[in-house]
């Protein structure tokens, strides 16, 4: 037999290799091993991304790999941990360019030095369809200490990280209904910043990240707290830019996802913490409103104080 | 706002969830938590799935699920690992009916009582092409324990559990190409066994189970290994049902893949132990040749001694 190997496995070597962390057996085994660190929990969490649904075709592809990578940092961020590696199984059409294998890898390899994180294993396959995409990551936290959408309680504060609604306009840029002179909003859209390295277990009540829009993911903490929500659109952070845009696309900030920002309850007693704490890593985070007693609803009250009729709560795939 | 979630929240809580394990915080966070078992080390492997590659579009929903999860498992068994629990994405066109999610979680929810296995986390996403499928699993060995691609030496048997082909021979009753009266082949093909719970760490020096081929496959242990091997084809344990397509199929069961079986390197010393494992778990494992010193070649050879020409060593995506 030939030792010439396929195209999959030269791709598997010349790009994905580099990326791959102790423990990935140099990705030409069945699978990886992981020495646990002693004395913490893991934490896993796994997002799917197809062509033309979570990112454009014609998107570049390392920032197609570093987002991937990013919301899925957001998700262990959300909890509290520490990144330790992940997993990515890639489908792509056999036509794909090797170009795009190169850029794409660049990426990850980019973030990887960025978030200290590293390729453990995957699988490259084909597809007909669309480039699909999927990545596992696993992180670490000290026991009990992982933050959960459960726990939020009357009286605690709403709080969010950086600013809202900047990634949905990015994409309404991508997709030429709105102008972005300076490029910031694409930018947030294709290049989300995962809140990795606050102390979160030790200050909020509950929490997560805001990926399918403020006012659906804020309904998730309210079900899983069993807590109502109220939240003054006038308080909520929003970017220069997303400011210029206009009220019309105020909907939009709030509802729209892909933001990457936390979603925190917060005890009033525990703002003094998180105000250092968000100090000291020089991010900002903002108190939008609070948690009340009371059926899971999010009322969105206007400057006038009446509510705010909001078209969609947010994003769903179907 | 509404307290109705949109569909994709619904067949989450209706067909997910109970599916879902401790740690998975019921499917309603953004991660899973898991506590490793004290002293073992974890394996973490994944596979993806897409209809049209790696499945018929029309095959029937339970054994999609199914498969996916034991292919999966097979890559835990050929480390000698007992399985944790397991994450998934899915990406489906937004028209693909709820009994398809009825079908595809029964079958996920058959196999997870069968090999004791938990859903911890995933996606469910939308796609405007095939069904596509990804899979995360983690599982535990012991330290040191873990059976890996290298380490096979000269002189060491090479051995294969099960039977050799029938997934390949399914594949072509599944389009068309062969007959197969008893249904046997298309039940190979669509539902591996995975060769869990058999003590290898201790036994085999390599191994990994057989996916894209026993030709191919074999050449990715002696590159591991820096061995070459010598397989004669008619030591090769085929099924009655594989023996009765004849010689003209002979190729596609050495090359063919979807196996799911384990090929092992095991030293002559360990044969014994070899068999009492296999007895004590009712596997037939079969010597099929041995590794020797010299390139990274397999070679495979027909009963006049000659070697056999085989146009492809195994399946390659690209």
């Amino acid at each position: 037999m030939s030792d010439t190997l396929p195209r999959e496995f030269a791709l598997i070597a010349k790009y994905f290799r580099p990326l791959a962390g102790p423990g990935s057996l140099n990705l030409s085994d069945d699978a990886a091993l992981l020495t646990p660190p002693p004395g913490r929990d893991l934490v896993l969490t796994a997002d799917a991304m197809v062509a033309g649904v979570h990112f454009l075709p014609d998107d570049p592809p390392d920032l197609i790999g570093r987002k991937l990578l990013r919301v899925n940092l957001s998700d262990l961020a959300a909890k509290g941990a520490t990144p330790l590696g992940y997993l990515l199984t890639i489908s792509t059409p056999r036509a794909t360019p090797e170009a795009w294998f190169e850029a794409f890898t660049a990426g990850l390899a980019q973030d990887q030095a960025e978030f200290e994180v590293m390729l453990l294993g995957g699988d490259t396959t084909s597809t007909p369809g669309p480039i699909s995409l999927s990545l596992t990551i696993v992180g670490h936290v000290a026991p009990g200490m992982a933050v959960h959408r459960s726990g939020a309680s009357d009286g605690d504060g709403i709080w969010v990280t950086g600013t809202i609604g900047d990634g949905a306009l990015g994409l309404a840029v991508a997709t030429g209904r709105l102008a972005d002179p300076t490029g910031f909003l694409l930018g947030r859209y294709r290049l989300p910043q995962p809140r990795l390295g606050l102390p979160i277990g030790a200050i909020a009540a509950a929490g997560m990240d805001i990926s399918d829009g403020l006012v659906q993911d804020l309904g998730h903490i309210c079900r899983a707290s069993s807590v109502g929500a109220t939240i003054d659109a006038a308080n909520v952070p929003l970017s220069a830019q997303a400011r210029a845009a206009g009220e019309a696309w105020l909907e939009t900030c709030l509802t729209g996802g892909d933001d990457y920002e936390l979603l925190l309850a917060v005890p009033p007693a525990r703002e003094p913490a998180l105000h250092d704490a968000m100090t000291a890593r020089g991010v900002a985070a903002t108190r939008i409103g609070a948690f009340h007693s009371g059926p899971p609803h999010v009322m969105v009250r206007a400057e006038n104080g009446e509510p705010l009729a909001l078209t969609k709560a947010g994003w769903s795939h179907f």
